[in-house]
């Protein structure tokens, strides 16, 4: 049977010319990096095209990383997004485009741009909830800032790192409550948070804010994060300062960044808020919903262990953003961040296995065995798929990571 | 009179031969940025040197930051010092280099690399006891952790900006104890934290760790810091996952590296530990000393508000970076820590505002009037100088800057 051209989809397929999700690929025996369209199953040269098809976009595009792109702001973004879906679409251009399709199968995907700042949130009331009830027993599990801003933190940029990157099992100083001292060792509960990366293209100055109604003008694209944490060597590091070395060993982000655009259908208003916020965090008043219906799946070795609904989080993308700039800081081309983890009302809607077996006391019952934190050689998977037009569905990039044994046991 | 030759300096300047920091500065009308090495008041063009001396360093020099310097290693950081200190002190060089010698009063200076992340640590005892006392009088001034790990937590490091660059009064939520709700508005509390910034060159690989006796291949130099801090937004944001908006709009950084190699006569010994350490943080059985005497002096408007001793600081550069990569973290050219703000023994050491003046119910008086936290319009330098051979003084560069009204109150 010939192969099936890259261009002649089967129908539903939720990575169609609907979706066109953006990444960089190098070619086997090639080390030379390009940025990529995904179509169904395949990749399309995107420098390439451009070049054969005498586009004025060959400059953003003929690159090694999203980054000329995401820098070229709102309108460019859009403009190229026509191109693309006309190049993948228009008859007459299909015959220069075809080859310079590749399989997903015989490429490498990297990291799609260079990280700058990765900030991440806590923006799920049903996962703060979840984490202070584990963690704080005898208090109120939310704390009394928590619906009035965006609680968030800033990690380390400089592991985030493309899906598929072995993940090695961190070590570090843990101690028992019940313990008089702290002890070295692999962490005993490492975990994982599924959550949504926002990426920032157009930057803005030092000194300035972000007001809600110019995320648009500045975040270029979503994509899947798996924020895996060290949940014993957490507790007695984070006071006062914050989480430090559990957070920042690994950092995993789909290899697909999904333009805004793509995702327009499924925009919806995110829950009523129960407290008024300030006027700067205020949404009530724009123009389009701030929430994204995206539907997660993750998976441990193959089984579905949990499905976070993104469309649940209390805090949107937009008022994190806000947030992150309302004291005058800067945005760079390549900021990160992160919603936190995602958790729905339901049991099998936690987005992290110390919610999911209630920090390890209701073990998941799995065909492989119990398990309550990751075991070396295990695999998490994340994926997520949200309303496209007509009933179609776009799909996010996958994001998967398999634990390595730790290397500093000693 | 005739100008002084740059090479001719008076006796006992804390930026002679024995010292030759690096920045990165441009010329009048000239958009290009260049390396230089500071040699009294005057800034050596260091990558037209290379050049004209046919120097095989001229591909790290004749650059437009630190990086690929940084990025070189120990080995060539040595080597690269050697050849700088004949060029300014050997007379058979001196006509070839004293025309590429610019008075710093001509230039402007710039970042001088790109920084990659920036953590800030909380090393010393003395100022994490005050703000203990301060935060939380009704407890232990130090919380269980501090003595045997040194907390840190990751910053932003797309606001890291160079000496001399205006600092905008951030706004943001800040909620007194007394009220009920928060409010938004410009901080009435900005304040400084006088710190030591260490500069990574070689990078580590993810999933290793770096061993205290690895400090000196992967630590090139050190800078003042100054991490503005903002403490009334900082207790409303900070529980449970560390500051965010309060301290993410600004951290001024001087121009001038030092090369760790001119401090090798300021290395001291630490303070005893009182509590034994976990063995990776343990640097009693190190061949040579951890910390580094370096003596700063703090002035608001000209006057000296505070005189930091670096020599006191509990935990040393070496720990701190043994820690921050414990779990595995990666290292990069580029990334930046910061010690935390610098406390001595004495009420004229400490390091913040909030500490000289007891969170403001103690005012400074100066000769402009009394003084609790900083105001627009005001000036905060900071200098330090440690012991450098045969008596004389290494001087680190000065970190600057003026608070700006705010832009963004309503």
């Amino acid at each position: 049977m010939p192969e099936q051209s890259p261009l002649d989809l089967p129908e539903g397929d939720p990575f169609g010319p609907h979706n066109l999700p953006y990444g960089v690929f190098s070619l086997p025996g090639d080390t030379h990096r390009r940025v990529g369209v995904r179509l169904g199953s395949h990749v399309l040269d995107a420098g390439a095209a451009a070049h054969a098809l005498g586009s004025p976009y060959a400059s953003l595009l003929a690159t090694e990383t999203l980054n000329p792109l995401l820098a070229a702001g709102p309108q460019t973004w859009s403009d190229v997004r026509r191109a693309l879906t006309a190049w993948v679409t228009v008859p007459s251009h299909q015959d220069v485009v075809r080859p310079l399709f590749h399989s997903l199968a015989d490429v490498t995907l990297h990291l799609p741009f260079e990280v700058a700042d990765y900030v991440d949130f806590y923006a799920s009331e049903h996962h703060a909830t979840n984490l202070g009830r584990l963690f704080r027993p005898d208090s109120e599990p939310l704390l009394p800032n928590w619906k009035h801003l965006p609680v968030g933190y800033h990690g380390r940029a400089g592991t985030v790192v493309v899906s598929g990157t072995e993940v090695v099992r961190p070590s570090g100083q843990r101690k028992a409550p019940s313990a008089t001292e702290p002890s070295f060792g692999a962490s005993a509960k490492l975990d994982i948070e599924a959550e949504v990366g926002f990426v920032v293209g157009a930057p803005s100055p030092l000194g300035s804010t972000v007001p809600l109604s110019s995320f648009r003008d500045h975040v270029f694209g979503l994509c899947l994060l798996n924020d895996w944490s060290a949940r014993d060597i957490q507790p007695w590091e984070y006071v006062p300062l914050g989480p430090f070395v559990a957070k920042s060993f690994a950092t995993s982000v789909s290899a697909w960044i999904t333009p805004l655009e793509a995702l327009d259908h499924a925009r919806v208003a995110p829950p009523a808020r129960d407290v008024p916020v300030l006027p700067y965090l205020d949404d009530s008043g724009e123009d389009e919903p701030g929430g994204y219906d995206l539907r997660l799946t993750v998976t441990l070795n193959g089984e579905v262990i949990s499905e976070p609904p993104f469309a649940g989080m209390y805090w949107t993308g937009a008022q994190m953003l806000s947030h992150m700039t309302v004291g005058g800081a800067s945005l760079r081309t390549g900021d990160l961040y992160g919603s936190g983890t995602i958790s729905g009302t339901e049991t099998h809607q936690r987005g992290s296995l110390i919610e999911l077996t209630w920090n390890g006391t209701e073990p998941l019952e799995l065909p492989g065995g119990k398990r309550t934190f990751l075991e070396d050689g295990d695999e998490i998977t994340m994926t997520a798929w949200a309303p496209g037009p007509d009933g179609s569905r776009v799909g996010l990039g996958e994001v998967t990571g398999r634990i390595a044994a730790t290397r500093t046991a000693n």
